[in-house]
């Protein structure tokens, strides 16, 4: 039998980013607070960290609230409707449910659908990874418009008593609206990943561990059925509950280094994909893990004084997938004649994964 | 100042799947042992969902671990090596971790580093989101080969105990690696969702509240900082520990409606994509959800006795992302004369959301 020939989508040849929207929540945590939790001080924050304050959400604000806040204003400034989308994707790490996706119910909220919805894990990378998915569907034909946020409410998933990263962190969502473009806007991506330190970021505890407990406390399998291995003696479930909810921690140290060493050479790969040198940006927008994190990498890239460097870090903490739109979203605010320069992106996080583009801001 | 042009990744015209590889874990859960823990029979399981048995994994496998073996057999037959692959996707909504995904591991195991890696959430239409976006990278140049996982440990997420899903669900995996190619081997897909179905498909308790349950009784906020709410109560708290373990259930009456109905149109609509006919199939490889809905959607689709369909739920169980590419493996290990021809493939499931392509079968 002879197979016929399928079709595929066509191709559109540029894409760039054409808005961008943010949403901060309104509580405001300052050092001062955080030195209630763990034993330091402001100056030492400021010092190591370069935060002054992180903002954080309400128990009645969710990672889909904040992600339709940064989308709707994304939309807007694209002046694309919702109903032009060809695909919603959200990257999140603290999305509270195993499914549906964050993705599916913020499409339905702004009126996207029938767009198909999904919800990606590349933690502090994941809006970075966003880009590339979203530039790679346009680009195929496969969609013409994809709207890309990083939402993330990081207090969920932190204790404050915990030193490594918590105080670090912040909520908050930033979102783009990708399309098709007459000229090149966004760059090759230069994405990646680093499994062997897949240790050096994470949760405290497996989900399952807390299952285990739940079900030795109660004295009860709750996991009925085929041998699973055998629950936690009553015993060890009697160690404190609160211990064993599982909460962000790192190893600072592996990843500083490997931040500073090994993401300033893919921010160069990503000027060189692009054909672009590092004079010809006008800003530099880093995922916000680190103030020290982004002067050293200023450093290495030997970035001219003339390429502004997004530090919003200062004031919105490290909100993980949208730290890298919402600082953009600032860049814009307070220089408005950005626009249309070429501006170095670049996320990476837990797995360990990054990613860097060149883009054309919008 | 002018603005250089900048460059973007070139393009491949053409994709399709290389290789295809499975995963099935050791125990076997037979309709007697689930009629231990719902009152019910081997004949009205049978008769209402086709199910004979389906495998799940014991505690010492892991969603990864699944992963693994389902990846190396794709990339072996595909004759690709790991360190070629310029993407690795894994479609799951059963990984015990928040972060890092379980692809950035997957990729330091198969020696993929540094490939991107990423998890996606998509539920049961987890494989063809991920083949949608897998054949985005490739045919825009942002990849050249792309791994495509779908796993699923469902046994982690469910109570063997709870009538309208449980009893449906097994673990595996399935993979494929997806490459360039000088024919269309993969069709246009199409591919959505329907949030305001949202509820449709879920889990009984977000994170949230088993962290509120476990703050409640140990006497302590564990989300200790600014106002988050209130807690619990003891008493609140004192509710049966298991209950509020987050498992899996379904509105069953809801999805099967939308499946049969919907789900036939969108199986109708790839094929009008990719430019074929019913007629020109070689097989229909539909998500494994349950065989009332692959009868009810053959029928509708009017598929003529030629075309071979996938009917892997019997012996597998429903895998969630996991279902077609086992199906498909099955389908070739049991009709090898079926390689290079046409197939249908259609998942659909939690958000809602749903996805379908025409392939040529590797």
């Amino acid at each position: 039998m002879s197979v016929p020939t399928l079709k595929q989508a066509p191709i559109n040849e540029h894409t760039r980013i054409l808005g961008v929207g943010a949403y901060r929540p309104d509580v405001v945590v300052t050092n001062e607070d955080v030195c209630q939790w763990i034993d330091s001080s402001d100056e030492w924050i400021r010092q190591r960290t370069g935060i002054i304050t992180r903002h954080r959400a309400p128990a009645d604000v969710s990672v889909i609230d904040m992600a339709e806040g940064a989308a709707r204003e994304a939309l807007s400034k694209a002046g694309i409707e919702a109903s032009q989308l060809g695909a919603v994707i959200v990257s999140t790490v603290t999305h509270p449910y195993a499914t549906p996706s964050a993705a599916a119910s913020l499409a339905d909220r702004l009126g996207a659908t029938p767009a198909p919805a999904f919800d990606i894990s590349a933690a502090c990378a994941g809006y970075c990874y966003g880009i590339a998915q979203g530039d790679a569907l346009v680009r195929s034909g496969t969609a013409k418009y994809v709207l890309v946020v990083g939402a993330e409410k990081l207090s969920d998933v932190i204790d404050n008593s915990e030193r490594t990263i918590s105080f670090l962190l912040g909520d908050g969502a930033g979102a783009v609206v990708i399309g098709p473009s007459e000229t090149p806007g966004i760059g090759p991506s230069v994405w990646g990943s680093d499994g062997s330190k897949w240790d050096a970021i994470g949760m405290t505890h497996s989900l399952l561990d807390v299952r285990e407990y739940s079900a030795a406390r109660s004295g009860s399998l709750v996991h009925a059925g085929p041998p699973q291995g055998s629950a936690l003696s009553p015993e060890e479930a009697a160690v404190s509950d609160a211990a064993i909810w599982p909460t962000l921690r790192q190893d600072g140290q592996t990843v500083f280094r490997w931040a500073v060493w090994e993401m300033a050479k893919v921010a160069q790969q990503a000027l060189d994909a692009a054909g672009v040198q590092a004079e010809d940006l006008v800003a530099f927008i880093p995922h916000q893990a680190n103030m020290r994190i982004i002067d050293e990498m200023v450093k290495k890239l030997k970035l001219p004084e003339t390429v502004t460097v997004a530090r919003d870090i200062a004031e919105a903490g490290n909100t993980s997938a949208a730290s890298i739109p919402l600082a953009t979203h600032r860049l814009l605010q307070e220089h408005p004649g950005l626009s249309g320069g070429l501006a170095l992106q670049i996320g990476f996080g837990a797995g360990l994964v990054f990613g860097a583009q060149v883009v054309v801001l919008p």
